[in-house]
This record gives structure tokens, C-alpha cells and sequence, in this order.
């Protein structure tokens, strides 16, 4: 099936030098089934608010993130839409797809053109609306992100990658069900505090693994939410931004990865090879090593894709992720912080947005403005969005600046 | 609807200072209903003609753009499903939507990654995959790129939009049917000698007017043919491109702007403001007059998108498109040779692909290697590629290099 005769498109090069970038401004809707607002209203609350807050800059060029709007809102020529709504004339906007990193990708495009000086202020968004269809159809529009000729024609589901994932790691780590379990209640506790997150209560150990299944092991609970919601981030040059705001955050670093999307072509599935390369690549551009990190907001569709990503970012060590959550060391007074937000869990996933609402989030917490759920004093943080099962993978991080 | 009250986005800035931009090398599929191809093997066909013809670079990062291949493939995290089918590992890859514009706003990408040298060696590639489902969904997919809640949901399609716009410019202008079947007549000719082309097959403007109606006065035969393909460029700075090949063709300027999705927002039906400010742009980028213009490949959706087109472009005079083509101003032995592939009209509109094949096409013209459609002596070549009635256009300008 695939053509290793040949090596079609090489590797990618060095990193090369590059200009600063800061995050100038972040505005975010609440994470809901929003049966009352549409896929504008929602993108426009956000955006308008990302204006407001980093000082109603010049924008140069916009990216709107999203996956299914042509699916869900039969919208297919999505930028131009949102942008006319916002009143926002004829400036150009490029649409960037690729399902739940989706936004991710358009972070990744916004940071290169401002770190190679071709924009000086840019906008990017992300936007989904799936609620209209969302509560019977979940299934089948996460199996979008899968190969449908080779795994998800089979009957393969997204759960199902997720489910063999972590029945894989508890028998080669010996992790137990309550230590997955115990990631979806730490989500959950810290939902409680945000309140943008769309699902806002506490789950016990017990609840979790009670909750009915979907995947064995892997229950409902286990599962993010598939929901509404609209991030946008205003990022420029530093020059640029200090005309608007002082309160800026430099986003040090944006790598981008990729993998093969039919899990049976990788040698395991108990690590995302995208990660590994994204986080590796983003670590050294913005110059930190892991254990810099101060909070991060990890892209955890499943509690077992939580353990996998925290371990591909070197967060924490290769198969301990089940002990270091018992341990605290993702909690809000832990050693890494870990999706202060609530995470996909229970923040909520809003698809082509999560990595938008990232960024957001990681902003807030290193200005000190994290409503509710702010830590004290974090210098560096990490940003960690991926489509389906890790095919593509997008770090972020980003640094208070004194 | 639209917030007027505040100028949310401004507007995009002067031209800034690039680096010149080669196209090394080009790919593309004959146009067809390919049910014996999927949209992997497409895509690869596309792109290792790109990658032969360009002599095998390194590529720092790809584009992949396509309009529907969620709806129609079950394929939302189309980047890295693509390239890991032509063995291409990690390597970052971007997925650019907003339907029939998402190829010229993959190219504008591209364009700006080299330009600004953020990267060396860039690949686009544009695939859609749409027969399975086209036959008796055309309308209602190509109906995506309406505005949904003001437009679409009261009835109005595609055609019905261009249909207005053809009653209107009739009217305005004193045009008559006969000019815009002749349109219809002239891109019928020049498919003949296409290769890639899918409707290589001679029609009259008696054959044109009573084909079936789609939307009165326009025809079945007025309207561009959905169909599968994909196209690929390779794309880098003229010091990379030099190790690799001597085929270059200089991608003189690229430039993107939007319009309002409704067209009930319009001040006219027979312009459009974002083909106008992007020719404005890439003309000034490319530091030449529409006067300068050797070739070009136009987006001609309906026979009428392709008068406006002429005229928005400043190649035509406005109001004259019909007596240009009369007086063969865009026949291949005329001023302006126009669509020499035989345009979305008869080489046929794969979607999401189109912006890449018209920047393949008239690089092939450039190079003196358009099988079968060479004209004589090319220098300068247009591109211009739109989404559903303009709400997003894209304008490249292509020179060879002497």
C-alpha cells in the first residue's frame, strides 16, 4: 500500500532562525451544546473578544480552523462567511482543516508567517458547531479522522484505537483501570473551576469505571465530549504588538508532525511517533528542556491518549503516567500541571478549535489572569493538539515575558 | 447581521519586500470520473510527477488542498492520510479547505512560505474525489459554498446566483445568449487538446442554448463538470530550485482577498470585489499590467463567471466580454489566450484541486511543454481561481525566466 520504494518527500530541515512572536490577545466562548447560537455567532464572540483583548490591532491575514462545518453546517467556504459577519471586509483568510488538530495546524501557519516576517499581526480562530447532530453521530464523525479503506470500513472506531491502546499499556506498564480513571476525575475536578468548561462536576474513580462502556476498558467517561465552541488568538511581531498591549506572552516555539492515520502501519500504539518529532522539534526552538515546562494543556480525547501524550512530551516517564497521577504530579499543586482547563475530558473538545482553545488557555494562565483556575506563577508552558490518533501532531510553548 | 459598527479586522497591508519564488516542477491526473481510483492513489500519481518533474527535492513542508473529501471519501484528516500512502514519514503537512478556492488559497500558502523564507522547497497538491456521490448530488454539494442561513435554505443554488448574474450582464450590457454559449463553444475547442482534459469534445452554441436548462438562460452546457483529479506543484526559492532543475518558472506574485459569501450583500452581480482587489495586489506584486498578459487560466464555473472574470482581471473591457470573444480576443490565436486547458468549463472542476491545476497548466505554457494546447512564445501567464460566486479569489501571475 504504501510506496517505500521511494522517498517521495524527505525529511524536513534544520530549524532556521527566526523573528519573535507573541501572543497579543485571546478571546473564548464557553464550551456547550449551543442550540441557541450559530456557527457565526459563535466565531464572531470569540474573535471579537481576542480583538478587544490584545489592543483592535492591524490584522494582516486570518486562519479559521475548523472540521466539520460543511458536515454538520453545510458550510464549506467557511472563512470569507465568518469574516463577512464580523464585518471584517476583504482581508484574506485561509481555511485549515485536518479534524481535531485542526487548530494546531492554523496556530502552526500563523506563527511561521509572523516568525518569517511575512505578517506582522495575525488572527486565527478556530469554530465548530456539532451539537445539531452530534448526540447520535458522534461515532461516525470521529471515525472521519480514521483510514476508512483500511481500519474504519472494518468497523474500527475511534474508542476502539483508544481501547486497544490502553489495554496495551496496562498490560505492558501494569497500570490499573483505576489509574486511567483517576486521570478523567483530575479533568473533571479541574473543569470545575473554568468557566468555560462545557462539563463542570466531579467524577469519582468509581463513576468513571461504572459509567457505561464504549470501548472495553474504556467507558463513557473516559471519553471527551464532542461540543461548540470558538477560540481565537491575535499573535504579531514584538514590535508590532507593543503599539496595542503590554500583555504579552512570546510563543517560543510551533513545530508540526505527521504519522501514518491507519494505526496498524506503526510499530506501537502506545506512542504517537507525531508527538515525539512536534515536541522534540518545538523544545528546541524555543530552547527549554521538558522538565522547564510549568503547566500544559495536553490533548486528551481519551483518558489513555492523556497518559500517551504526557509521556511522547517527556512530561513524565515512559510508562509512569498511571503512578505519577496518583502521585499528584498533574494536579493543580503538582509538578506539571496538566490541563488546568479541564482538558478535552471535561473542558470539552470542540474539534477544529481545541487547539485554538490551547493556546487561549496556556496565555491566561502564564498573564495570571486564569479565571478560577489560576496556578501561581508559571514561566513556560505547552501546548499539545493532534488529529485522530496522533496522524498529526502540533506542540506549542509559550513563555511569560518579564 | 453584519456588526458595521466597528471595523473588526483592517485592512491588510502594503506589499511587503519577498523573495523571488520558482515553480520547479508540476504533476497532475487526467480529469475524469475515476471510479477505478481512489483519492490516495490520485494524490500520488499527482505528486510524484511533481517530485519527478522538479528532479526529487527536499521538501520543508506540503500543502494538500480539497473541498469534500469528509462528505464524499469519509476522509477529514486528509494531510497525513496522503502522505503516508506515498511514504513520505513525518513531514509536516497542512490541509486547506473553503471549497472550490481551497487551491489557489493552498498556493497562496505556499507562495508566501518561500517568499517569505520561512521555507526552501514547499510541495502543493490540490485532489478531490467527488464521482461516487456527484451524479446526483452536484447541486446540493456545490450549494455548501452559499451562505446557508440567508441564501441557500430559501432555494437559491449555484447556478441560480450565476443565472442572475447572466439576466443582469445581458441586460446591462446588450450581451446576448449566443456570446455566452460561443464561451462555452471556445473551451469545448481547446479540451480537444488537452490530454488531462475530461469533456474533450467539440460543442456549437446551438448545442450549447438548448442543452437542457439548469437555471434560465444558463444551460447544462453553460456549467463546469464536477469531476475527480488532483494536481501538484513544486514550489522553492530560485537558489534551492537550481540544485534540483532547470526548468524554472518564476512565480511572479500571488496575492488573495474575500467578499461577502451572500451575494444579496453586494452592491452588483457583475463584479467581484475580492477577484478585483486580488488582481489589483498580484499585479502589483508581479510589477506587471494586465496589458502584460500573455496567457491566463480564469475560473469560469459557468460561462458567465468567466465574462466576469475577463473583465475583472481589467483583461477585457467591462461590458465587452461577449464582443471579445466574438472577435476571438480569447481564442488561441487571439490577444488573450483564455483557459487553453478548456477551463473548469471543459477540462472540467475537480473542486478543490482547480487553483493547482491552472498554476500546472500555465507553467507547462510557460516552459513551451503544454502538450497539445502550446501557444507560441508565452512570457507571462495568470491564474485565477475563486470559491463558490467570489467570496474568496486568488490571483497568481507566472513569468518565464529568460
Amino acid at each position: 500500500m504504501v510506496s517505500n520504494d521511494r522517498n517521495a518527500v524527505r525529511l524536513i530541515r534544520g530549524v532556521r532562525k527566526l523573528r519573535k512572536v507573541v501572543v497579543m490577545g485571546v478571546g473564548m466562548t464557553r464550551l456547550d451544546q449551543h442550540f441557541d447560537k450559530g456557527i457565526k455567532e459563535l466565531y464572531e464572540e470569540a474573535v471579537l473578544k481576542a480583538l478587544d483583548d490584545s489592543g483592535n490591532p492591524t490584522v494582516d491575514h486570518l486562519y479559521v480552523s475548523n472540521a466539520y462545518a460543511d458536515l454538520v453546517c453545510d458550510q464549506a467556504d467557511l472563512g470569507s462567511l465568518l469574516l463577512d459577519y464580523c464585518g471584517a471586509g476583504c482581508s484574506p483568510i485561509t481555511q485549515i482543516g485536518g479534524a481535531c488538530g485542526a487548530g494546531g495546524c492554523a496556530i502552526s501557519e500563523g506563527f511561521k508567517a509572523v516568525s518569517s516576517g511575512q505578517s506582522d499581526v495575525v488572527l486565527i480562530a478556530g469554530v465548530e458547531k456539532v451539537s445539531d447532530v452530534v448526540t447520535k453521530e458522534a461515532t461516525s464523525i470521529s471515525s472521519l479522522c480514521e483510514d476508512q479503506e483500511y481500519e474504519a470500513s472494518y468497523g474500527l472506531t475511534m474508542a476502539g484505537i483508544n481501547a486497544m491502546a490502553a489495554r496495551s499499556y496496562m498490560q505492558k506498564y501494569s497500570a490499573t483501570r483505576e489509574q486511567l480513571a483517576l486521570f478523567a476525575v483530575q479533568m473533571h475536578k479541574n473543569a470545575v473551576k473554568n468557566p468555560y468548561a462545557y462539563l463542570p462536576f466531579e467524577v469519582t474513580t468509581d463513576k468513571v469505571i461504572e459509567s457505561f462502556p464504549v470501548a472495553d476498558p474504556l467507558t463513557f467517561l473516559d471519553s471527551s465530549p464532542l461540543c461548540d465552541g470558538s477560540a481565537a488568538v491575535v499573535i504579531g511581531s514584538v514590535d508590532s504588538a507593543r503599539k496595542f498591549t503590554d500583555c504579552l506572552v512570546e510563543m517560543a516555539g510551533v513545530a508540526q508532525s505527521s504519522d501514518s492515520v491507519a494505526v496498524h502501519e506503526r510499530d506501537s500504539l502506545l506512542t504517537m511517533k507525531s508527538t515525539v518529532e512536534a515536541a522534540k522539534k518545538a523544545y528546541e526552538i524555543a530552547k527549554v528542556k521538558p522538565s522547564d515546562i510549568d503547566i500544559c494543556e495536553i490533548h486528551d480525547a481519551y483518558t489513555i491518549t492523556g497518559f500517551i501524550g504526557l509521556e511522547d512530551l517527556s512530561l513524565v516517564e515512559r510508562g509512569k503516567a498511571g503512578i505519577a497521577i496518583e502521585e499528584g504530579t498533574i494536579a493543580k499543586d503538582g509538578k506539571i500541571p496538566t490541563n488546568l482547563s479541564g482538558g478535552l475530558k471535561a473542558r470539552g473538545n470542540p474539534i477544529g478549535a481545541t487547539g485554538v482553545y490551547q493556546i487561549a488557555e496556556v496565555t491566561l494562565q502564564l498573564r495570571g489572569e486564569a479565571e478560577g483556575t489560576q496556578v501561581d506563577s508559571a514561566e513556560i508552558g505547552l501546548t499539545h493538539n493532534i488529529s485522530g490518533f496522533g496522524s498529526t501532531a502540533v506542540v506549542g510553548i509559550l513563555r511569560r515575558l518579564k
